[in-house]
């Protein structure tokens, strides 16, 4: 049985584990963390929402901290055309074409970006086309693919975990009639490394002209890296570049659905038939005060990084290697032993971390989550796991 | 170029005459209203938020009242998830299969009815399946069949208005290996006529078994007609019917995006790769709220009746004939006149009305209102049109 798998579905780690899935497709569970990971929540039942707001949240690359005031505000205002199809929507479509320098048929608006990574799917591997990605990476996309029958080839990491971008080149163009879709996350979930800007431009550059290329750019906003750069540039020069961002991370709107693609025309108009556009009035007003309060996601990237950073730090004292994030997550190496178990010693401490990314079954993804979130983490990892020499190896094997 | 039109977009009346569409390709405009509304809309400029709240607004079947307390409040508690993907959802899943007695796999929820019918679409008629249905209906579907470079098998009214039910059976058996889908909007849109049970139970046993169903019944709630029915008595006899639903009528929550439809669980899981699934998290908590208040949906119907019955006697009194109703909205006869001037007429003076159904252009829809405004639509009617002799044709015409 096919299934569908959303950014929403596929990242709510935290669903999964507390059993507000208990209506989807067993198959679905499975990818979230195994038959052991079924089990275990069967074992528990399942989550009030007493227990949901007792856990620390660090599981699925959400902003803890929330949208700032000024959104909710602008969202809040919107509640008068709560009944209506037609209404003024802020100029959603217009204020985000204006923030990128690009027209408003440059963009497709979708219910987060996970429609956006669906509707690309749809439009480009129905029929049997394939997705040329990286592995691990962000899923939905491979799901997506699987569901309507189509599907993958994937390139592994590199032992440092950065893509392996000449042999994805490589790839490309040796299987050229059969790819649909190039698909770049950049920066990867989960791993949180970006590519730089010279490997996004050799894809570009070097894969056969006319294949699509989707690039995901849900992280965008916490990159530091001066060798890290945006791909709108590859849609103004007409190269078929879909890029996908989304208001669910650092604007902190995950739960009410924004996200947009940002393409040349001529393809916003080959997606628009598989798109529902349909979005809510809230968060379209949100979105556009969102885009304007750069001061408010300059602070949740600051928070952000200092907690990434001291979170790694104490990791790595401990003797558990990190791999250097760009993003509001990174993954811990855990010296051995399996993800699964682990998942579930953090929840009994009312924890609720990363689900398993196959192969990497033996790193830990973990979310940035507030600074208490954060002390919970290391208080539980430092039960969980024995302080150990400090290991040498940065890959962190 | 494909153009997609959901529910929300197609719908969207007010947005097209007021200009809100103006990044949307011009082959949509033109479906909401031709040349001419283009060029008015043009002429006119676009319309600001202050212009938009002193409008009438019956034009687009909403419910002008809003969403009920109770439903605003369990929305408004559902803030604190605003960042969230996995958290409590208030089990809208598990509501809507127990309020239809259904079990949870046989339920898919939509961003609106409006997802819904295009994901009927998409699943049953890509690779070049034919919709039948009646003409004029819901355009939605025809359009997203259009979308995606499927055809439609379209039979008119007959000259009462009702669906012609025995043709359409004819047609559903003569043209059946061409025809992925049976569409059936009941109470219909735009006449506001309903289907009586016994016809819909003819379609069910009459044509041929494996084919699909689409039936639309996002006004049956406003239904007083004895001899209506709803349908999921057929998704329970395990037909291959898709009943789709709506909130965004009767409930009052259209700019919150959510429908369902209710169907066989193989059907559902069909459908669900080209459905999103990503529905924002307030409305869901509204959606149960919702279906508990039924009070305030008999209240919302009384007031629709009410009012429907007096503006009907009234337009009838003034010699203009009006198809009986059994919905939020009906169509006049405009005694001659085509209907796109009239529309302009009734916008200078502040009143949103419905925009055309071709083939039915000398009638005009118009949703039911507050009480202020179906006495401004009749006071701007009768400037506009001259009082007749009462009509005694039944049909209007």
């Amino acid at each position: 049985m096919a299934t569908h798998v959303s950014r929403r579905n596929f990242m709510g780690g935290v669903a999964a584990t507390v059993g507000y899935l208990s209506t989807r497709p067993s198959a679905e569970l499975w990818a979230q963390g195994g038959p052991a990971a079924v089990a275990a929540q069967r074992a528990r039942g399942p989550m009030t929402p007493e227990m949901y707001d007792r856990m620390a949240k660090i599981a699925s690359n959400e902003n803890n901290w929330g949208p700032p005031e000024s959104v909710m505000k602008a969202m809040n205002a919107a509640w008068k055309y709560v009944g209506r199809y037609g209404y003024p929507d802020g100029n959603i479509v217009e204020a985000i074409a204006e923030h990128h320098g690009v027209k408003p048929e440059n963009v497709l608006l979708g219910a987060g970006s996970g429609e956006i990574l669906d509707v690309v799917g749809t439009t480009y591997l129905l029929g049997g086309k394939k997705v040329l990605g990286c592995d691990p990476s962000y899923g939905s996309v491979y799901q997506h693919a699987t569901a309507i029958k189509a599907e993958a080839i994937k390139v592994a990491l590199k032992p440092d975990y950065t893509q392996n971008i000449s042999q994805m080149i490589e790839m490309a163009n040796r299987h050229a009639a059969e790819i649909g879709l190039f698909y770049l996350c950049n920066p990867n979930n989960p791993t949180g490394v970006a590519v730089p800007k010279q490997e996004v431009e050799a894809v570009v550059r070097n894969i056969p002209k006319d294949m699509p290329i989707l690039i995901d750019e849900a992280y965008h906003h916490f990159v530091d890296d001066p060798n890290y750069e945006e791909s709108i540039k590859y849609v103004l020069e007409g190269r078929p570049v879909v890029v996908a961002r989304t208001f669910s991370k650092i604007a902190g709107l995950a739960a009410m659905r924004l996200g947009y693609a940002i393409a040349p025309a001529p393809i916003v108009a080959k997606m628009r038939p598989f798109s529902m556009g349909s979005i809510n009035v809230l968060v379209k007003h949100g979105g556009v005060a969102s885009l304007k309060d750069t001061q408010a996601q300059a602070e949740v990237k600051a928070k952000v990084k200092a907690l990434r950073t001291k979170c790694s730090d104490d990791l790595r004292a401990h003797g558990y290697n990190v791999i250097p994030s760009q993003t509001n997550f990174f993954m811990v190496h855990l010296g051995g032993r399996q993800v699964q178990p682990v998942i579930e010693e953090f929840r009994t401490r009312e924890i609720l971390v990363g689900r398993p990314f196959p192969p990497m079954t033996d790193h830990l993804r973990v979310s940035i989550g507030t600074a208490d979130e954060m002390d919970r983490f290391m208080k539980a990892f430092k039960e969980i796991f024995p302080k150990r020499e400090r290991q040498t190896n940065a890959a962190g094997a």
